[in-house]
């Protein structure tokens, strides 16, 4: 079993693109803040996406420029998610020198999520890969385990797009069960197997919690060995395929439990706790990580 | 790891318990109903205790009796909580053969929860093993994890326990993570101890939701070869001393997860998750069910 952990904390950009209400730039910096002071050394921070597909997300640059200002020396890895070039472009015009973009393994989500097939948003990262070369970017893969269109995911559909973007120089990429309805079986077997077969690459894991396995798939992850796990404070975000479903598994509940079983996480529970707290006190927003309830009277 | 999950469905009790409003006996006998119907083959149905102390319990050799009447010829394993031999007395005029009566592990929780030291409950649990010869007692060891005012429970006292209630004749025993504080880890090496000590006895685990461990820590105790689980139909439950915790694991996202990994646990996940959302239609409670959130606009 993997011992040490490598935290990412997802909340910035997944979790706040799920707000309704614009959450003002200061609180947004203020939460990076706490998350870095808790001891956070990997964070998606934001989205370089369109202000008219998500308003929330149109201070980007000057979340960046300023927790960058900050945080810029500290050696902490802090990258944006992408849908294109341009907002590659934009990212790296802020600072950033990594960035995340996406690609659903099922073809039926890519299409319905962005409007393209695999095959042009392969083509689409190797323009991006073309226009920055020195900026780094790793690849998001979608609905990796299951999709809400064409059910279980083959493996063989998440290694072909590996293997290909491997080949534009692609070396980090994430696996993400974007529904929530993977399963820690599901979770061991894909992972055993694209580790077999890509030992060099470097693999994330991205749950979501909607059906309440996201802890036990998270903990399946470790267990076959991926040890870059993601998980947004308060346990925000959502899913557009599951009204009313929970977001992400929760940093807090996921941190409590790793430490409590020895992983090393680098991360203080109680500062990275205290920072849920105050994100649930100045966000409107549905908050699932149990933690972040305890204490508080029943509803 | 163990194929078959022999399910035991707690909300009627443990859930239900911890309702504040008064559920009428009809509803309560209803989802009883629809748990039998749905696959449940054993059931912790309703408490036999004071109604001055617990009212919602008032109506359990009601519920008791119109139970066995529909269903006490089709093998499923029927029981109900009783805190004293006053208590089964009462379950087994109702006509049920089996109790389970609860020892904490700790001695601060077994004063504050019964106020008795473990030594005298232990000479209560003989008193009704000798008053009621063929009534099947099996003892929840409450507290067998971790203590809310000790800490960690230490192994070698729920091997005390399970010795001296043994020696009474108990074969069957349930671990209760009562706080929901107990990691997957923690309850794997407990778990393994105690199977290592005693190989023929018949081992339960109850484990809490509290803080979002529930479901990985249930399966962490299947992969450890105990393969009776205990969950509560919503997630109802509480905690007296985690005001706002969720209640227990909720029997539909755990029986959602087993079913899907594969496991043989009999039971319709569908019926299963149309009593959980009958369950929250006509029940005022902290439903922590994830799944039972699921396909509601957000809150």
């Amino acid at each position: 079993m993997a011992q040490h952990v490598n935290f990412i904390e997802v909340g910035p950009r997944d979790g706040f693109q799920n707000v309704k209400d614009y959450i003002p730039a200061d609180i947004k910096v203020k939460l990076i803040d706490d998350l870095l002071a808790a001891g956070v050394r990997r964070m998606e921070m934001t989205s370089f996406v369109s202000p008219k597909a998500i308003p929330q997300m149109r201070d980007a640059a000057e979340v960046v420029c300023r927790t960058l200002e900050t945080h810029g020396d500290e050696g902490v890895e802090l990258y944006a998610l992408v849908p294109n070039t341009y907002g590659a472009k934009a990212a790296a015009a802020a600072g950033l020198r990594e960035v995340a973009t996406v690609i659903s393994v099922s073809e039926s989500h890519n299409k319905a999520n962005i409007n393209r097939t695999v095959e042009e948003s392969l083509q689409g990262l190797e323009k991006m890969r073309q226009a920055l070369p020195d900026l780094n970017i790793n690849l998001s893969m979608a609905t990796a385990f299951t999709c809400p269109f064409e059910g279980i995911t083959p493996v063989e559909n998440v290694l072909k797009i590996i293997r290909r973007a491997a080949g534009l120089g692609i070396t980090r990429f994430c696996l993400a069960d974007t529904i929530g309805e993977a399963d820690p079986k599901m979770v061991r077997d894909t992972l055993t197997i694209v580790q077999q077969v890509f030992p060099d690459i470097t693999l994330d894991v991205h749950i979501h919690d909607t059906r309440n396995m996201g802890i036990a798939c998270t903990l399946a992850a470790l267990e076959a060995g991926v040890c870059n796990v993601q998980a947004a404070l308060g346990g925000l975000g959502g899913c557009p395929f599951a009204p009313g479903a929970s977001g992400n598994v929760a940093s807090e509940d996921l941190i409590f439990m790793l430490n409590k079983m020895g992983f090393t996480t680098g991360i203080d529970f109680d500062k990275m706790l205290a920072a849920a707290k105050y994100e649930r006190s100045v966000i409107t927003g549905n908050f699932s990580g149990h933690q972040v309830h305890i204490g508080e009277p029943c509803h």
